[in-house]
């Protein structure tokens, strides 16, 4: 997928809203035009405060359109989880399994191995959710790879790496996980990453499932390399979580909530409609600079005074999630348990 | 001093421009009027790129007009910070130790101790700031208490506490310090916390050290209670660094440019003048909590993504500009030197 | 309780064998004479993989003997714990969960505070174990003290934390938690701590809950002040889990092992016995000097390199059995539930 | 290099005493014949509070008596650092730098990459060494890569990892190491981490440098796989600074010391020194092993309170180092620059 000004990951084009999430590109294109998107089918569930959401991009216009490479997206949302509920949290587990065992093309060989890798900065708290996750995750390769068995029956072999941001290692995340792929040659790859929004009642709430692999320009940390089926040869699930919103966003925003006030406040006023239509995207997107470029050093992200307590919350869930959709073992105990 | 609607710490009146700088509170309302502000006095100092700001706020009118309580406030301001720059580092090092000796109301007496407590959140980077210069921080009142002197001539008594925040403790950081105060008898209270800035372009490159203390609605972590020589008894320095800018500020910052966008296009359209003033600030408040009100838990912060190395290199800095100032010693082996 | 050459907390009088467990230092002085150990009442429970042994020290001279202050010491012992277990870890949190609330001193009005400390080193991994705890603490007081009651019914008033230790602090854990008593005014003190055993069998597997408070010279950290209900005027109650064995206790046992190996050798020799017995404890403890002396800076600890998923295990146990004990709502959850 | 039960890594073979260091290893079996050992060469220079000992390996005969791979070791000593010391840090530093730029075989062109491995667990605080040293690195890789030469002239390629331990990844340490050397194609690697003296002294104060690369069986993390030159290819140099004992060199010292002890006291006593003669290198290592079974989970290691200032400070000493070696442009900046 070529990188165009008009197709940045992460951006939808036309709307040049930054998001990682293929239901907001979707919602986005959508609140402009009511007809159903080409080439892009989509259902939700509701079921007990989570709303489930499947989304196929079937073709590459339709993914052209969105701003999201062809494939299937599942998008988990659960607006409680805001305010701490346990028993939300440990439905999202079993939900977030159960959606993992179906998407997840799991070797029916227990002994190949799955590869875990945790993306981002374990030094700033919204973009450390990979390393976090990695963290709780019951490896296992060790022992397949010893024959010492002291797992017993009903375990995967697993294995994962935080490989840590550019700015640490001075290699692109995709390069150490191409080499990683090389040497161990798993028989799938599961990419965690923090994730960007584009509208601020998505952080803290909501995972997203793709079978698209990790795409250059998405991520709180903006990868540049993309690791998918065609760039490592095995396929690649990626799991995310929005947790910050770009300044950019915020900003468009304000600009837009001006402009409907304007609009409000304008009505019947000759000629101000036309001048409202003249300020048009590319116009806005000097004036977005404008007000962000003061700080120069690289883009700014939106991100919640609690972000600390909703990583650590979101990250045991995924953890659990992953551990229970892998081994069939852990799956029996129940989601949760063998958090090591 | 009372906590009004109109009177908010962080908040310059009139403006709602949050900004914990006296700095920026002093520009914004410069900005509306080229008159001196009444009870206000500035004096400026640039030397070899670092820029010192030394404002006095002389009455309560003052202090009401910038939304900063009377005292002392100095701002270093190296903008040359931004990209790696060690020497630059070492001389804003040895600037802030100046600034610092000549500024504390240090006792005589090296026996008497100074307590220095870091404010904020160690598992939030952009709020870690207090933390971090504690863990670099050379403490000896231990070595006072139990006159074991081995530390040798030239030091002085110190201690530190990062008491941690409200969501990891249920105690305000106020009660926490008050307490410590009554028990260790401190000559001098030297708090440390990360800020809040209107402008981006402070970020990264400033120092604020004030004798007004902690006030309320103050730093990143928004302190509830007080930390002043009125609550605690004795003197409290305050040394902060601006990390972030709300949300608020930023969306402000956007509706300004788009305003200021209209009036360009606008220019000759009669009664668009008009409307453009009557939007006013109460409107615009609600305009910017549309915006933001969908995230509803707390407040949003704006950080740049490379916030944890900055915080790791101011940290050092100001850790070793108070051991260099507070130590007799270490201020003739030269800054930087004792750190941990 | 007097700290002389004889009666140094931490250890067992005569048997200079370091231990924070009233468990071993019963059984170090049982090995030697058979006979029950006057003034000091024992029982032992087993159930399900748990042992559970309730010790009290009934006078001044059985806590002279045993070198552990007069009270009540609660040993939960889990040998199964060693190797990950989810269920053991489930039926241990539930049983501290149900052994804590038969033995805390609780108020019966929720809104009365219980306050719980973290003591130790949260850089040094196996003196990490209290701050670890007081980071999955749920801590409730703000909420009370704000009225806002958006916690609910069945939670009690519960505030924590985690002083820091003398190196990076300057002042005593106990006059930390000295202060803070004054001021928060809680009904009981918890207080966490990582322990020395002297019997490697015992890391990772117990935990001991004692009402005796933190005596100096015990921990880990080696306290130097005690916080006890003599010294702060409430409750304080010592939950702590062993991670450590002295190195001088491990000498120790090491020469124990060659004299017992010299007399099967030596059996008939004439005069060896003679020798053996002369190499009394003050000949002993200057040979375990000689070979620990050249490690001058301080004291030795022998503890397990996979000391961090212990720790992180065992303090998840505990925080869970303590929410859950204190917290009607959690009790009735489930333990395990309202982790942060 | 076969390993036999007469030559583990890290073991001095007859002797069973273990270390990671060339200069232990020597001085060993020097103790016990003063004769030089065949094929081993060395050197001592004194310097201002610093010893630099060159010990040269020349061939499998000596490797095997020493149980250390042929190759060349420097072994930097400073008793000094125990206690804190600026001065002799920054001397320490230089002299690293110095003998860094003597011994590593660095491409003559700044473009060909040097990988810099960060090897043991962060989440062990005597462990962690290696990451700690790869936090404070400067890397540059990145900067070449994408051509932007941002840094300037001056810079050498330098690329970074620290791949955690097999209980994190559940992937061989030199798996990884292995995969990322045939994709990034470094002209050389370094590997820091931390090792296992034989002597208690020796902690704090020793760095040594091997071009033997790490070999299985080394370091506190007990490495299975090798990172030499004939594994990966390239040369391997180790940078390792002692920060644990083995619990079982402990032991053995302890029952060394009993025996000394014994024969001092049984002077005269007839049959008494045949007995000791017979408690052989055999016998002794079965009552090691006794008195540490009972922690069946893994190697116990012996280390001091304090190892988390310790660490701090060295892997400072060791970036700083690394740094000046590899950038000419930080080395005539002075070492301890560019410290990001």
């Amino acid at each position: 997928m070529p990188c165009t000004a008009e197709h940045r990951e992460g951006y939808v084009p036309h709307y040049n809203i930054r998001t990682d999430l293929a239901l907001e590109a979707q919602e986005i294109i959508k609140s402009q035009s009511d007809a159903e998107i080409p080439g892009v089918a989509s259902e939700t569930v509701r079921e007990d405060g989570i709303t489930v959401t499947r989304i196929k991009v079937e073709n590459e216009a339709a993914a052209q359109q969105l701003g999201k490479a062809p494939g299937h997206y599942i998008t988990l949302e659960a607006p409680g989880m805001r305010s701490p509920n346990t028993d939300l949290q440990d439905r999202l587990t079993e939900v977030l399994a159960r959606e993992l065992r179906q998407f997840l093309p799991l070797p029916a060989n227990l002994a190949e191995t799955v590869l875990v890798v945790g993306l981002g900065n374990w030094n700033v708290t919204p973009d450390a959710l990979g390393p976090k996750v990695i963290e709780d995750l019951l490896v296992t390769r060790h022992a397949f790879e010893m024959r010492t068995n002291t797992l017993g029956e009903g375990f995967r072999s697993v294995c994962a790496l935080s490989p840590g941001v550019l700015g640490i290692t001075g290699i692109e995340t995709g390069e150490i996980i191409q080499a990683l792929v090389q040497r161990v040659k798993p028989a799938l790859v599961i990419a965690i990453d923090a994730l960007a929004a584009s509208r601020l009642e998505r952080l803290h709430t909501t995972i997203q499932i793709a079978d698209t692999g990790i795409n250059p320009g998405s991520g709180v940390g903006n990868h540049r390399l993309g690791v998918t089926r065609q760039t490592i040869g095995v396929p690649v699930v990626a799991i995310g979580v929005p947790t910050v919103v770009d300044a950019s966003t915020i900003v468009g925003a304000a600009m837009n909530a001006m402009i409907n006030a304007f609009k409000r406040e304008a009505a019947g006023m000759e000629g101000l409609g036309l001048h409202l239509e003249r300020l048009d995207w590319n116009e806005r997107q000097i004036l977005i600079r404008e007000v962000l470029e003061p700080y120069a050093g690289g883009r700014l992200m939106v991100t919640p005074k609690e972000i600390d307590s909703f990583i650590d919350d979101i990250s045991l869930t995924i953890a659990a999630g992953i551990n229970a959709a892998l081994h069939p073992k852990v799956q029996s105990a129940g989601a949760g348990k063998y958090l090591q």
